[in-house]
């Protein structure tokens, strides 16, 4: 008899019934967000009543109460908060660059320039230095000797002939990272970036800097699109004086929360499945695209499986991760709970690629479970998603795979204005679409459907 | 030998060669276009220095002296004028609609409203009665006794849960074009419409209207979604009185121009491949999305394959088509003067749904020639075509098929915007994102090179 049935269960018929059941039960959980979707209401309140939320600040608290309340009114079984410390960067005050002198000529031209995340402040004075432009880190390799004194500008662009932009992004991102102590290796005294955009504005784009403990910890800013082209093209042939004024500075770690809410399982109410985004942003901007869209995302799945009578098989998390942008202590405090309570997770799905229409998602798991994510495609391609590729999760969710194996998912949104915006002043509440944000959380939702009900 | 010959050609090391040859050639074409792109710079100066462009005005007539230029400048063999008369519509000065009563007692609401294109003003003084609300045309038939007199006030709605909204456009669509004499019909003096988009502003938005000669030519005005909203609630529970004043009115029909430039091909110089968008607009934006995209990556796919020192066979026809919005008279002219010339049309090309990441290609053709593009889905795919399926085409290039048979095809973005801004205030070059943009000129080029280098 067992025979039989498992017979069935592999026979045409068996899987289109299912498959029938399946389409049927996730266009339900597309007309439930399109039609009374609460995401993009959400986003309005987060982003245009708290604001910015950096980890430490007032708004990342008041975030804290608001997504708690907002994931009660979701329907969770349960919500509870998972304590972290979180490292206190502030900036202090306004940025500055203004160029002081071009040759022997003086000038007054200032720069739009925003501090680095977590960089160091010019100590209550401006830093005055002569500019030495640099292309990429080889030019600054050869231009070593001469950096001494100065303050390095590192021009490295986006490379336009990429397709994804995310490529670009992760070529570029190691000259914010690393730039300034690889200036400070050789004894400049400040450094200014691009900015890590193809945006045809001039907005600074801010994103942690990591120094490194060997060399002095010196000031870094980026600077807009506009204003960068007039910096490598002036410093080429130019003998060029900047001061610099920023004011970043660490206060002591400050008590911060993931906000977790539950649906607990019916079969597996041991073992966990995670969905999340990040509830902190920079300080510049609302964090309405990063990660706010992934936040309300994070809460609409929720809502819209509750709205529907979902009873999961395995306990549903679902994850407002504390402090991403310039320490993931939430996201390592995650699964550090996860251990010590042996809570094992079977996949975990975050959203922090933006609002955007969403065009798939990438997994780091195995190729036997990626082949089963992949026999659901034509589930999923009604509602946008093309791929179901290898490679891919979030930055909060990183840690379980450490901890328990687990697989991993990311949802791809079409990234083409990501860059435009991200780190920037322009990521506000009104660049987000509304049937953009919300098709993310229809897809989202409908992975996480299929994923409780068959298993990977 | 010659069997020999065509044995080769099919196999698959020679299919192999091609598809890397054809590979190779459409990363040049992708390269060139995200590096070196005139297509945002070109819209900078249609939106920002000529703007609105509505058949018979003077920024039309601009934007042909400008797109001659243009076409020159992108390296076209020959760039020629096409003259037609077009319909010269004036929208004649501030639209209004303010609602006096409410019940017997005054306001003053004012609605942000915009006249339909093509609609008849209110002769010099407001038009002034009670508001009757329907849902649809059936509740409008429900209600006929009742509409004498009175302005019509239709509320039909997108449907948030089609997933394409196009589909949705579709379905609206009706109650822009017929709903004014629809409910002439009956007796109504004016109707309102809810404006086709589901846009979360209130920006009303225009577009055509087409009024049945058998019955009074009334005015027409489109709301906002906010004050739709309002006045949808409004009428259902209270006596609502509107004043309304439009001023739209016919001049005598306007000298208009299709701008059409030339590659010559080297071994069917005498049969065509077009590729075209419309130059004219709405007159109360910029026509950024609807239709300056279009045209300038129309532009940006002859100084692409020009660039590239391409050599069509076939003779490739660039084509910044006249009146679009309210008359299609420059694709009439256009399959005319083809005929006349018995220049017969392998294939047209349109991008006409706004300058958004490319999601693929719609086609007007026969299967057979379907089956032939779809087998180049893997060399547009790495460019963000993802679909290549029948169904599509333009407004300005239907009247090639009807000619000559031509087959169709239609550039397909992601439209989850599009319709916040069609034909609304909003349609600025602000909202066009440049990578977006040139991404559709990329796919274009793509299959142009395509069709042209294997025939149809």
């Amino acid at each position: 008899m067992r025979k039989i049935i498992a017979l069935w269960l592999m026979s045409p018929v068996f899987l289109f019934a299912q498959s029938s059941i399946d389409s049927t039960y996730i266009k339900n959980i597309s007309d439930e967000i399109l039609r009374n979707g609460k995401a993009h209401d959400l986003l309005r309140v987060l982003t245009k009543e708290i604001g910015g939320r950096l980890a430490g600040s007032i708004q990342f608290t008041k975030a804290v109460t608001w997504g708690e309340a907002a994931l009660k009114n979701a329907g969770a079984d349960k919500v509870f908060l998972q304590e972290c410390m979180m490292p206190n960067w502030q900036r202090g005050g306004k940025d500055n660059a203004t160029i002081l002198q071009i040759n022997k000529n003086k000038t007054n031209r200032e720069l739009d320039v925003l501090a680095l995340g977590n960089s160091m402040g010019t100590g209550g004075k401006p830093l005055v230095a002569e500019v030495i432009g640099v292309a990429d880190f080889a030019d600054l390799e050869a231009k070593k000797d001469l950096v001494k004194g100065k303050i390095v500008y590192f021009n490295y662009k986006f490379n336009p002939t990429n397709i994804h932009p995310f490529t670009s992004y992760g070529q570029v991102g190691q000259y914010r990272r690393n730039g300034p102590s690889a200036a400070a290796k050789y004894g400049a005294v400040g450094v200014m970036i691009r900015s890590l955009t193809e945006a045809t504005d001039n907005n600074p784009h801010t994103g942690s800097t990591a120094y490194d403990d060997a060399f002095p910890k010196i000031p870094a800013v980026a600077l807009g699109g506009y204003d960068a082209d007039y910096m490598w093209e002036l410093c080429k042939k130019a003998a060029v004086t900047v001061s610099i004024s920023t004011n970043g500075h660490f206060l002591p770690d400050a008590k911060g929360h993931n906000v977790v809410a539950e649906l607990t399982g019916s079969e597996f109410p041991n073992e966990y499945i995670a969905v999340g985004g990040h509830l902190d942003s920079w300080d510049v901007n609302e964090g309405a695209h990063d990660d706010g869209a992934g936040i309300v995302q994070t809460i609409e799945v929720l809502r819209t499986l509750k709205a529907l009578g979902y009873k999961p098989k395995y306990s549903l998390r679902f994850v407002l991760f504390a402090n991403e942008e310039n320490g993931l202590k939430g996201g390592l405090k995650y699964a550090e709970e996860a251990k010590a309570k042996n809570e094992k997770h079977v996949f975990a799905l975050e959203s922090d690629e933006g609002g955007f229409t969403p065009r798939g998602f990438g997994f780091t798991m195995a190729e036997k479970q990626l082949d089963k994510v992949k026999s659901w495609l034509p589930l999923l391609q009604p509602y946008g998603t093309e791929t179901l590729n290898m490679g891919g999760g979030g930055a909060d969710i990183g840690p379980l795979r450490t901890t328990f194996g687990t697989a991993l998912g990311g949802l791809i949104p079409d990234a083409q204005r990501y860059f435009d915006i991200h780190h920037a002043r322009s990521d506000v509440f009104e660049n987000v679409n509304k049937r953009e944000l919300l098709l993310g959380a229809v897809n989202m939702a409908a992975l996480i459907y299929l994923i409780d009900k068959y298993g990977l």
